[in-house]
């Protein structure tokens, strides 16, 4: 296998369908919403999610493709959130990806709306597929309970009530177990449901999406601003607690390294099918955006 | 039947399962987030759609408690619209339902989550639910093809659109049969549902959908600011187009009564069943809140 061409053509997957689900008949009174999701959501990042829910349905079943349409929703999903994660109420960001952010481009309002539009067209693009209704049940139960205020929701209130202030450690973990872990472990469940096997890879899942963390907040220490499309240092000016602070540089690449070890270890079970996974996983550790 | 009764306990049956399904084990970094979806979600409003859920159920298969479960995820989506509406970025309201705005008392970083957090949370509830799987997807697919851009959030844009301009007759129609009249039928059709006839009161819930905005339009013009718990005359502040400001108060009071009129004469059919439909038809016309 290689990886890299792999990771391609899995990403070209993802972005035609991306596509296929964005695609809206045009009225001139709601072209702008349209637009304004598209803006977020097309040609946007590194399609990590929908990725890992193809690998893993590969991995236990041999056949991606069936994970790709609940990827996208779950894609979808996250870049809802990033809209409204940006807006002046909460993050207040002008970058995102090396562009400026859905609300400088679409005003404040619209991007409220937009952010809802795709929340909302996750689900309708859910329940469009023509899957068992057990299977888009069981999806969309993982889908909006990873999304809710049990999952990345209930992180980003975590992480607004400590603006400013210090983070202990465990409440650090749950903080991010929830922000990011939620939806990355989601992305891996969709796969394992799609494939027969849900709880399969679940450490796997739990393990890169603690990783994830860890290596965004590396690179917000020692990041190359051009390639990340955004600045580095925020953290550090936000005064936020990060494994960087709690453990330091080296030993936040220590803990990355170890549970990178613990996800690729938990893949042995699954022998050559798995390879696309484990090579996953390291690609996430060395990411440079 | 006593109308008023029935009102009142299929109302009280809402509001208890509203308080079952918002009700959140306690974390003391998140309970900043159910406290601000309780705010805008217990106690809140007439319950109209999770009623006319009931109701629908009831006229067609005599068994309304059924549909009750799926009128609170609707409720759910309806209440998230209120507090993303109201934001300072969309029509800046303070007041609602006699009280202070979400943002008002949350900030609107918190309102934005908490109104993303009703959505997501209503799909969670209705996932949860021990119904049938091809009856959960297609109460999936009406709620959120009638909540997003083909239905109310399309209107809120069109809405947004044509803020301070003028807008012609079919467009004003189009813009509250999505932004009002989606839910208002997805209310009906989920009820039409869950009793085995989907397509069976459609008639009946695009006209009340209808007539519950031509009412609006009205009591924005003459209605008791005491009782509505916000100001009157904001239409004509905003200069908005209105059911009022297109055909006149006694204009509007007509197609009112017309429309109503046709939702009540689609319910023959149904007989004594739909007797609760029927002067919900004509409660709803003589509202005064």
């Amino acid at each position: 296998m290689n990886f890299k061409e792999e990771l391609q053509n899995k990403q070209a997957a993802v972005n035609a369908m991306m596509e296929r689900a964005l695609t809206f008949i045009p009225d001139v009174n709601r072209d702008v919403i349209f637009e304004a999701m598209r803006y977020s959501a097309i040609d946007a990042g590194k399609r990590i999610r929908p990725v890992l829910a193809m690998a893993a349905a590969e991995a236990l079943s041999g056949d991606g493709e069936k994970a790709l349409p609940f990827g996208c929703s779950l894609e979808m999903i996250h870049c809802y959130s990033l809209i409204h994660d940006d807006l002046p109420a909460m993050d207040n960001d002008d970058l995102r990806r090396g562009k400026p952010t859905n609300h400088k481009v679409y005003g404040e309002g619209m991007a409220v709306l937009a952010g809802d539009a795709l929340l909302t067209h996750a689900f309708s693009w859910l329940f469009s597929q023509p899957a068992p209704p057990e299977q888009l049940v069981a999806i969309g139960k993982i889908l909006s309970d990873a999304a809710g205020v049990d999952g990345m929701l209930g992180g980003q209130v975590i992480d607004i009530a400590f603006e400013g202030k210090p983070v202990e450690e465990a409440t650090l973990y749950d903080l991010h177990r929830r922000k990011t872990g939620a939806l990355l472990l989601a992305a891996v469940q969709i796969g394992a449901v799609v494939a027969g096997k849900p709880d399969a890879l679940n450490i796997y899942g739990k393990n890169i999406g603690l990783a994830f963390q860890v290596q965004d907040d590396i690179l917000d220490v020692i990041g190359d601003e051009a390639l990340l499309g955004k600045p580095i240092g925020s953290d550090a000016k936000n005064q936020k607690t990060t494994f960087v602070t709690l453990y330091g540089l080296d030993g936040a690449k220590e803990l990355l390294h170890s549970i990178t070890e613990k996800a690729v270890d938990s893949l042995s079970p699954f022998g050559e099918k798995a390879a696309f996974l484990r090579e996953l996983a390291l690609y996430l550790e060395n990411r440079v955006l």
